[in-house]
């Protein structure tokens, strides 16, 4: 089974839905055409399918290698198809421009990224952790590390690592315990554990640039008292060349369940050497600065697995000859028909399509959202944020979900066939299921929705986003064949604002009932985002229908949006009543009941 | 992690809701009574506790080794743990009397085999495929045969396997290329490879006795020309002992995502002696005949697993130190509040205990009719072989879906935890997923229902079920404390009763419909079978709280089910609403174009 780079639903999404030559306006889109992200995507999904898809599972099987000393091999392969990664330039696609990047608008790269974590998601956490750290470094640190750091983590030669995680803590990071104290010439030592750090030590590079959260010595307990600091392997010398170890080591890896072939790494520092990123006691609104990006990243990472897993489904699905159709031979001269004749069979690839079309429209959608926060319209920028807010938690914990259940869908189109390790869909599954937890488990990106996100500056954002909806249905609604999309857009927005509604009146009076309603709220949050995408990708391929063009792709796109529309939006309902039933009948049993 | 029975949970069913003490005059109950079910109960209960869960995770990671020859070792403490459990007489439990069993009902049997799927899913293949074969000579073989091999099949001395599968069928057996040829002394040579052999080789037992389906030499082509041998590793001495060595041999073990401790066998048989149970022709029909049970155990396997999942959950819930309530802390000394605090873990930790005690009734409900079957009373055994016949694919998908549901919150409330194989969360949602794919995949249980199961005798069986729960419904429904249960049952049936009008309309005008509608069906199917379960625990928890029991196992009860009322019952209607979408949706699109 060869991953093949979804090309054309992606580039069908920034041409002709989003219409990205409509922003050559705006900040970063100056050289930005269809033509352009045409080449780019090509480009990309070429070298996804030959450099990187053929070490994945070689990868999952082999694991990476932890040795005394801290040091870390990754898989057979892995080192040198980085080292293509880097020559080709891929890393540094979306950096800045000021920092030997290339500028690329966050809406190219985040289809770039959905070929890379596609192809491998293993593999995508290297580059994909240089870019969380570049980010940390880049809002918040001082020139002068910047220009220390930034340029060769650009060009991929050094990679990042984010560090939060300990032992006793990983959401509440109020308890972290690691510490730095000062120096006095500006440096600061580091000292404590961090677990759980992906791409944490390897082989790919000749430095790791890790930012970690730590408490300086006698600052206030809490989240109040956490800072950022850049903690280089190597110390960088003047002329910017590597120097000497830093006092920091790999511990050990962890054992997974899957992304066999990214190194997650416990990392201990002893004293180490690092420098402030920001200013002390700023470390927690620091990250937040880079949440953002990493929770989309996290999303989009999820649907890409379930994008590969589907592709696997449907190889499966017409190869395998097992039983008849219903309605009779398919392949009479053969001794059974393949079982993509069987409705359930189908059932299974449509949601799984359904899911990953909407998911991919939904992802672009949010990434240009990212791009537009830096218009120099006010207005523009302004909702723009209001938009990536809002949707941001939406996005990590829905499509990550729903990219889980695509892997479990693709595993059962298979069979027994599935579960064995002969076949890729084990490794989708396994590596699939990480996207749910990390990077905020998707019960606490419920909470950030219900919580922070949505009644932020008294619901601004959302009342926008419902408004934009409106408007949509408004200009659809006469359309007759748009009808059964723009009529299911309207009832799962309604749905929606029924739910908000719901949760104004009854979150303010028990914050419980906030909790309580929070995952069913998200997930009715999630349907209509896709029912949106699913109406605006519907508007252009039936457009096109309309116009006479007889290529299928537009004719597919229909039939699969006509599916989430009859099969997947009805569980807003369903969500809906859960989401009113209120905290009761979760706070009622005594914790030791349980 | 200590895995703990759940047998109050269990024996509340056996003795207070199925009230198992009124059927002493039903063939098999003569000596059981709730009594003697709690002792059992308690003691497979230590047994499994004491013996089984602490080899399942040190079994995962090691695995079943293979050797040249066919040699296969299970994992370290494996092979005495079986001993133990054949000395004990475990196995023996629901065996024939007149074959060395002990003769307990199925509906007790159950109830154990619960116990040692949840301390170890892979284990219990090895006595689980032991019952399978058994079954299979037991119903059809010659008395010879049963002689000769049942009795040590019954103490575990010898174990037993099933042989359907072949690289190139799995569900559609009628490609069966493994043939067999008539010896002239009563005994055939069956050649052919058979994959997927769960406890196929291993070191337990002197002899392996493999039940395997072939085609005598000449027989029809399809599932009519198919037969069913018994084929032991060594051939049996006319004294009983263990003769020489047949020739077949364990050609690999699968790779596999979970079960690790499992050996699951590629068999080659290379003129092997093998002797024919029943009537040539009949292997379908012979296997037909143990499907139910072994479906019931599978469903069952699933479901144990979650039970397991939902401890370990609950455990990791009340340990782990992170964040504060919503509504202030409760751990006010300590660094941080247990997570249980928090509505959206509580909301997966009920939605799985949920599951689990309702999926727990629902099996020994079911296991009940697989005894009431034996009745001498013809209304009896006839109702209760419907029942056993419409409900056991809704049993085994439903449950099996919703194990592996389990499992996956139960990974959800670990956080990043469950993702690393230091906590049992991994293996859980590894192990409970093939149960959602062997013994018939969930789509084909669908199909079962929905083809077979619902028109068989003019739809006699969902009549008589449905009358049962109208008769329940209406008894009950003046009971103010019952109403949300009865209401909420009487509204579930409703649905199913439209589903089930749905389908005789439409899938007779095209079977696709039937096929598109089957999953969503079985799902209604299922959700009302809970219910019923559900409406009676509460029935008798309820009465007990009038009866003014202060003991918190009922109001727990009560708890729980609320949440099934409230939180899981709403998805009854969006499967409806799915269901009547039809087949056109998922026909429309050509096969290529997936």
């Amino acid at each position: 089974m060869a991953y093949k780079a979804p090309v054309r639903d992606l580039t069908f999404i920034l041409s002709e839905v989003l219409e990205i030559d409509r922003y050559t306006n705006q900040p970063g889109f100056q050289d930005v055409s269809s033509e352009l992200a045409q080449q780019i995507l090509e480009e990309a999904g070429r070298f996804a399918e030959e450099v990187i898809a053929p070490i994945n599972n070689p990868g999952d099987k082999e694991g990476c290698h932890w040795a005394e000393g801290g040091v870390v091999t990754t898989p057979k392969g892995w080192k040198e198809a980085y080292h293509q990664m880097v020559e080709a330039g891929w890393p540094s696609l979306m950096m800045d421009t000021a920092y030997g990047g290339q500028g690329m608008p966050s809406v190219i790269g985040s289809a770039v990224g959905q070929f890379t974590a596609g192809a491998s998601a293993a593999f995508s956490m290297y580059p994909g952790l240089t870019a969380g750290a570049w980010a940390g470094i880049h809002a918040n640190a001082s020139e002068e590390i910047k220009q220390k750091y930034l340029p060769k983590m650009s060009t991929g030669e050094w990679t990042g690592t984010m560090n939060l995680t300990e032992p006793h803590c990983g959401t509440d990071l109020g308890m972290v315990r690691t510490k730095a104290v000062p120096n006095g010439d500006g440096s600061y030592s580091i000292t404590g554990q961090k677990i759980w750090i992906s791409a944490g030590e390897h082989d790919f590079a000749d430095n790791i640039i890790h930012t970690v959260l730590a408490r300086v010595e006698g600052a206030v307990p809490g989240i109040k008292g956490l800072s950022l600091f850049v903690v280089p392997k190597f110390l960088v010398n003047e002329d910017g060349s590597v120097g000497e170890r830093n006092s920091l080591e790999c511990a050990g890896l962890e054992h997974k369940m899957g992304i066999h072939g990214n190194a997650t790494a416990v990392m201990q520092y002893d004293g180490a050497k690092g420098w402030l990123i920001g200013e002390e006691g700023r470390g927690m609104n620091n990250m937040f600065v880079v949440m953002n990006e990493a929770r989309l990243g996290t999303g989009l990472q999820g649907l890409a697995i379930g994008a590969a897993a589907y592709q696997a489904a449907v190889e499966f699905a017409n190869d395998r000859l097992q039983g008849r159709s219903l309605t009779g031979p398919k392949n009479p001269d053969g001794p059974a028909d393949p079982i993509i004749v069987h409705p359930d069979v189908r059932r299974m690839l449509l949601e799984a399509r359904a899911f990953v079309e909407g998911g991919q429209a939904f992802i672009l959608w949010t990434a240009l959202q990212a791009d537009l926060e830096k218009s120099e319209d006010e207005a523009v920028a302004t909702r723009a944020k209001d938009y990536m807010g809002l949707l941001t938690p939406v996005l990590k914990a829905y499509l990550t979900d729903k990219g889980f259940h695509v892997a479990s869908l693709a595993m059962q189109v298979h069979g027994g066939s599935g579960y064995t390790e002969h076949f890729p869909a084990s490794q989708y599954l396994r590596d699939a299921r990480i996207t749910m937890i990390y990077e905020g488990t998707n019960g606490i990106q419920a909470l950030d929705l219900v919580g922070r996100k949505l009644p932020a500056q008294g619901g601004r954002a959302i009342m926008s986003w419902f408004a934009e909806i409106d408007a949509f249905v408004s200009e659809n609604g006469q359309n007759e064949s748009l009808k059964p999309f723009v009529d299911g857009l309207a009832d799962a927005k309604k749905k929606l604002q029924d739910g908000t509604m719901w949760m104004m009146q009854n979150g303010m009076a028990n914050p419980d009932n906030a909790g309580a309603a929070s995952t069913d709220y998200l997930n009715i949050f999630g349907i209509t985002a896709l029912a949106y995408m699913w109406a605006q990708m519907a508007k252009v391929a039936q457009a096109q229908v309309d116009g006479g063009s007889t290529d299928p792709f537009y004719a597919n796109k229909l039939m699969t949006g006509r599916y989430f529309v009859e099969r997947i939006l009805p569980d807003a309902g369903a969500h809906l009543a859960k989401l009113k039933t209120g905290a009761d009948v979760l706070m009622a049993m005594p914790a030791d009941q349980f």
